[in-house]
């Protein structure tokens, strides 16, 4: 599956939760598989905090050509045969507002002052993202899409579907997400927060204009992350205390690793594999990702609270809602643990909504939702098979 | 308890576990109640990462009057009638190697060089403190120590002198402790280590010569720190998502909090008070903290783990030890989990030692160990009174 990324331009303004108000702005998107005659089996997928529009099959390069290793971040997930059949479902991606894979977000130009937005980028919320997604479904043609999925922040974009468009979506597919951050999740979204604004490189958030980058900032910002992505169980499984191996220079023909037992005794050298490990993810992002980005989505997460209107009553915030719901969480997340997920189905069966739960038993942590448990595809694989292709009109269930 | 500490000079060089060489160097420390006549109720406490010698009592000032507030870091603890009775024991208090509370370390002068020794300093392990320590212990008199006692690091440093020197501890009191750390622990004090030595006022490592302090490195290390020192539960009760409230300016008798239920919609400014809370700790710490020290520090946890020269058999590399033991742990303690503690536990039992254990059911995660809980300080001071003090010579049990 060879795909290329389209844009949508929407030039009515958009008003945003915060009172500010967008002009204008693009959404990047992809599309896999075929939008049926009655437009009833569209299936849209909302990103966590460093993914994007490229959801499945491999990026197109400029001769239409598949460029090797650029599947999309749920790959394993979706396409032709695969848990989210391509075949069947008309699959849409988007980039969400504020990133920086495409959409309009901070690294774009203020039409205002013909500068980057930078810091000047409005702040966005989940509600903003699902009514900017809802102006591409429109704009697509679909009235009601067959699902809304996603993990983590995706999840809670998909929850927010089904209490702000509740009569266009048939099902939501929430995985490894939660109702809300709970302080530890805001603690330390504001530590990698304080990195990047602290790093002098940021300029107030204008560093483009400056012509830096906050760099020592994201690296920080993506370790932290990196540690609340993985569950105690595997970190110790995958690195434990092994220290980091020696390369062998005098080997011409190939890097050979050398197994070392001995410390350095040094606080900057790198002694464990867990560190290399960490310092790499964190050079790796500081690459690619934008400092701006990183803050906008954080708070996103920070502030997404349904309940919140409801004098925190998760039961009430879901009145609202008439979807069928599958829930899917992973024992070693602590990111977003189980029990945040049960919150949410109790919160939904109170409201005497369809419920589908499935608490897998993965080793991963938070990481599990993009990994290839097979029960957990399994899971997925048969909500969609037997649960929202039924829904399908003119197609035998 | 009014307290002055006391400084001892050590002029026989110390060879640390790294090759190097200290040719001198001072230990500060605090001792609280009477040596007896056999010099046979001595107790030592270790301190762990940000404390200091100042264990108990208040600090004196210049005229030898109580300073209000300045009690040591195990005050609820240790004192007069308390768990650790100083009325019985005579209790010492000693500084780390290393440390920036007055024992020799990065910002004293480097003989050699009569400059800051800096990030010249060199790497100390939990063996070397133990090693220095001993010394202080020989200088005082003491052939035996009736318990040597500590919590987190200060763990690791009692279970190290029933290794080191297992004739001269009768009790090891460990608690909140772990035979090593995981790799998840070291992958928070590698992020904290790369906060500050990316911090373009790191220097380095030569900041004093360079008249910088790398602040904001402190600060991001210390809001890690504090993250893992709380339980998810405790954090949740104490900020949960409150707002940080708004300070009514018009009232000019005393500062009047009104609660704020409104977001700001800000990046950057502080909407949640836990994030209120963090950037205060952050701040607080970086007034005091040293950061060569706190490199120093993270890595002696880091490279602490007596099973590594026994092929990882916690078990053979506890053969050596002799002492009675008690241990305490945590159940919400997820920096140093209760897990940890029955590994030590196991291990002892394996080689027939006489092994006390409370895994106390506590909500208040790490921190719990320097806090009032009934039970655990019950706990110690049972093990004190009924089975330390029985071993004192000349005294009825």
């Amino acid at each position: 599956m060879i795909v290329t990324p389209q844009t949508m331009r929407f030039d009515q303004p958009l008003t945003l939760q915060s009172g500010a108000v967008l002009p204008s702005y693009e959404l990047v998107y992809e599309t896999y598989g075929q939008l049926n005659a009655d437009r009833s089996n569209a299936v849209l997928i909302c990103h966590a905090l460093n993914a994007s529009h490229h959801v499945a099959g491999l990026k197109a390069d400029a001769n239409g050509q598949a460029i090797p290793r650029s599947e999309g971040w749920w790959d394993n997930m979706i396409g032709p045969g695969k848990a989210v059949d391509t075949d069947r479902f008309f699959v849409i991606g988007v980039n969400n507002l504020g990133s920086c894979f495409g959409s309009t977000g901070p690294t774009h130009l203020n039409p205002a002052t013909s500068q980057p937005w930078g810091a000047d980028f409005p702040v966005v919320t989940v509600e903003d993202w699902v009514d900017a997604q809802a102006r591409l479904i429109d704009a697509l043609g679909i009235r009601q899409l067959a699902a809304v999925m996603g993990g983590s922040l995706g999840g809670m974009q998909t929850l927010s579907w089904t209490l702000q468009y509740p009569d266009r979506v048939r099902h939501a597919v929430v995985i490894a997400s939660a109702p809300n951050l709970n302080a530890e999740n805001i603690a330390f979204n504001e530590v990698a927060r304080r990195a990047i604004i602290t790093d002098p490189d940021f300029n107030d958030g204008h560093y483009l204009r400056a012509g830096t980058i906050p760099r020592r900032g994201l690296r920080i910002a993506r370790m932290i992350g990196h540690i609340t992505y993985l569950s105690d169980d595997v970190m110790n499984e995958k690195f434990g205390r092994a220290l980091k191996p020696l390369v062998d220079a005098a080997r011409t023909d190939e890097a050979q690793a050398i197994e070392r037992l001995a410390y350095q005794y040094s606080t900057q050298a790198i002694e464990f594999q867990i560190e290399s490990y960490l310092r790499y993810q964190g050079d790796k992002f500081s690459e690619y990702f934008d400092a701006n980005t990183y803050l906008l989505i954080t708070r996103a997460l920070d502030y997404f609270d349904p309940a919140r209107r409801y004098g925190g009553s998760l039961s009430q915030a879901l009145a609202r809602a008439s979807a069928k719901f599958l829930l899917v969480s992973f024992t070693t997340d602590w990111r977003f643990s189980p029990a945040r997920s049960r919150e949410l189905v109790k919160a939904l069966l109170e409201n005497r909504l369809d419920v589908s739960y499935a608490e897998i038993d993965a080793p991963h942590g938070h990481d599990a939702f993009l990994l290839d448990d097979p029960r957990y595809l399994a899971a997925v694989r048969t909500y969609f098979e037997r649960t929202i292709a039924t829904d399908l009109k003119g197609e035998a269930a």
